[in-house]
């Protein structure tokens, strides 16, 4: 392990961190919110101070970067994030428990949006603000930016692959252009292009300012904190609407609009995870509809909440209209299933994701076929591009790797007591990185009430499912700090 | 796909079974339950009729015999015992109600011990022995038996292999001689010997003659039907705790026991599947007593039941000693993942199996390290010996089916409008073959109160949680019916 270049690459972690954090401590001065605005100064100042001290003790040194530094970047890069992020909240004394702040802040970064907080509307305007960009930027990833901001990147090689690989969700990377840090700025270009026509719709749909800056961040990131006690429940139905489309198109695969920009339209149209995602939001969106047909007045509402609770679950932001906690259990089972599910890969959405689902049923297919007739060769084929087998045995771990975090974190929040349907939908929403979950963790409650020890797994939960595993796994294997490579 | 050998074999199967139950009937007309013996009389001409008839039509043709072959003998014939299988129960108008007596028929011969009956103490003793029979029946396998009793056997080669793969459970077959019908053979010797001592010791702990008997079949097969209401609360401690000990064997592999005959102490010892399993007995049991230890008056009862539940659902067998749908969350989590979990490959135990969980783990471990170091090669070993890379692409595969038919099946389910605990451990329950869920459907209760669609669906998932998947998926798809090998 390079443990220099790692050291280099957090001390830039940290101080863009503190950088992002200077429009909070503006808007805390603005509003006269001088003991938070302190708050941040204090914060700002002992990060950068931080982050040049790291700097200059790992300078020099060899350039080699192969997957074990990515993993370990991105590992420890993102608890550190989620470590420093959650200072300003317990030093301005608006969330006093440390671990209480820190489960907020990674539910941030992980765009997961479970939140801790009894009443979000007591909490200050440049804490919400802070608190909503930490989805805008865990959404596309702090790494990612950093590849496409810091100019060393392209020096050495493998560097700017192996970190995106392991930062970007799905079981592959698409290279847009031939050179990564390229493909970086080009996926931050359309992210940011997006964010705004997000602002923009928002805003003609009469929401305020503040609020629509907040939710856009939520939306783009597909994370799920609002700013009202009520989500988004007591805005227009216009804004409810634009709130539908844009965590939709904020789970696409980005490469799609790459190609709609370099007018590849007939690839758009045949790709084969792009309709799985449309066709299950339009399943599910019937499905749920009809189950909940007599819930609401007219047939256009159930199918606007329906529409609503579908694409904020299955793109794993987590908003919510009305109480989905009191729907009936089909359309709860479905939602469960959606949390699972999730969004599609190199996307800013969590879950397991489209693509994998994907190459799961087609391997299964070649798998029955060859049982039946061992004879015969097979590839599994998705855009008609034959996937590589390490791809598959990859995906393969995947699942495994996400079944025994899931298991094992239902077991140890079990332990305080809460029913199987809350334990089982607290763990798929933090997974998942959806937010909330069902019965004790519905939408009209939080996640306060729980010990310590489950805040902890569940925080452990939520970035284990931002990075799909791997990441957080390698850094806790033995192999990964061996000197042997 | 050789149409004739296919019917030759079930031309047998379904003879072997109306013999089986000729002495149901004579228990029938012993007992004076007349109308139930005639119902067996009727059944069991026309079966042996039916058989006579197909053997006929069936005779000669091509003796080729591949996967293909296997896995629909095993596929159709499991499904043809049980539509036959079911008939008396029909036929008597014990169980007037042909989807409630297929159901409960599926889960004897899946050992599953699921049941809609609401009063077990009103059926005959006729019908309570081959209901129980059906487990010992289902326990081992009826193509093993038949591989055992038919000399046809070893005539064409594959043959015996392509069975005894389809039908015994776990990701890899043991030879335990070098011909497969020896090893059928063996399978069963043992098993009979195993059976007979269970008999002897509940006989010992004061067990009356008859329920012993059934409670041997249930303990044999892992499957849980008893003949009280209350299951197995009201007999004695001592006959609780060799009900604890007996599905505990009967769900270890079997070559364990060959083992242990021809003196290799030491790979018993050193074996790590049965380290596993009761590994995970013995820590389960120390969870779920100390989580429960306010409930019964002394240490002892309480050891007692938390053993007898752990034992009882990790094998998949599914009695009770006590009404664990009141125990608190943490021990219903752990009961969760235990039918999940359960018992070893190649035992009559249902579940994922302890030797694919060594599987998962061990290629999980594997593939952080080699996307660590993508240049090292290594080999997944258990027991000392390299695992083939097609048996863990099958385990993969059968994660994955397993997974899409545990979501697939509680979404149908959950339109009963039962609660999300009950769907979900009725899926459970089901699939593994355990019997009893949670909630709606603890042991207090039964599935009586399902949709006929939810018993049709979760006799499929009893079918495929027995076969291991692959035999009935198999059948479903087009590639095992076309002409081309």
């Amino acid at each position: 392990m390079n443990v220099k270049i790692i050291g280099r690459m957090l001390s830039f972690i940290i101080a863009i961190e503190a950088v992002f954090m200077l429009p909070a401590m503006a808007l805390n001065f603005a509003d006269g919110e001088t003991r938070s605005a302190f708050a941040f100064i204090v914060v700002i100042a002992g990060m950068l101070l931080l982050a040049g001290l790291t700097y200059l003790l790992c300078k020099g040194g060899s350039s080699a970067f192969y997957a074990s530094e990515g993993f370990a970047c991105v590992g420890l890069g993102w608890t550190l994030m989620s470590v420093f992020g959650c200072l300003p909240f317990v030093i301005s004394g608006e969330i006093p428990n440390f671990v209480d702040a820190f489960f907020e802040t990674v539910s941030g970064f992980t765009t997961t949006g479970a939140s801790i907080l009894p009443n979000v509307e007591v909490i200050s305007r440049g804490m919400l603000y802070w608190r909503g960009f930490t989805h805008w930027l865990g959404g596309m990833g702090m790494l990612v930016f950093l590849l496409a901001v810091i100019p060393m990147a392209d020096k050495t090689s493998g560097y700017t692959m192996h970190i995106l690989r392991a930062e970007s969700p799905g079981p592959s990377v698409d290279k847009l252009a031939p050179r990564m840090r390229k493909t970086a700025r080009l996926l931050y270009g359309m992210y940011f292009f997006l964010s705004v026509a997000n602002y923009v719709c928002l805003r003609f749909a009469r929401m305020p300012a503040f609020d629509a800056l907040c939710i856009m961040f939520a939306s783009a990131g597909t994370g799920g904190f609002g700013v009202r006690a009520d989500s988004l429940a007591s805005y227009t139905p216009a804004a409810q609407i634009v709130t539908i489309i844009f965590p939709l198109l904020f789970g696409a695969n980005f490469s799609i609009y790459y190609m709609l920009i370099i007018r590849k339209f007939r690839a758009v149209l045949r790709n084969e995870e792009l309709r799985l995602y449309l066709a299950i939001f339009v399943l599910a969106t019937a499905a749920i509809a009809l189950n909940i047909r007599g819930y609401f007045a007219t047939f256009g509402e159930v199918l606007r909440h329906a529409a609503f609770q579908v694409s904020t679950i299955m793109t794993t932001t987590g908003f919510s209209t009305t109480d989905s906690n009191l729907w009936p259990p089909f359309s709860k089972a479905i939602l469960l299933c959606l949390m699972i599910t999730g969004a599609c890969a190199g996307s800013t959405g969590g879950g397991i994701k489209c693509a994998r689902l994907l190459l799961y049923f087609k391997s299964l297919l070649r798998n029955v076929r060859q049982l039946l007739h061992p004879n015969r060769v097979e590839m599994v084929r998705v855009n008609g591009q034959v996937i590589p087998e390490t791809v598959l045995k990859n995906t393969n771990a995947y699942l495994v790797a996400y079944m025994i975090i899931s298991v094992a974190s239902v077991l140890i929040i079990s332990v305080d007591g809460f029913s199987v349907e809350s334990n089982l939908s607290a763990v798929l929403a933090c997974f998942n990185n959806i937010g909330p979950g069902f019965d004790a963790f519905g939408v009209t409650s939080n996640y306060a009430a729980l010990s310590v020890l489950s805040k902890l797994v569940l925080s452990f939960d939520m970035l284990c499912g931002r990075l799909e595993i791997f990441p957080i796994l390698a850094l806790l294997t033995r192999s990964a700090w061996s000197r042997k490579v």
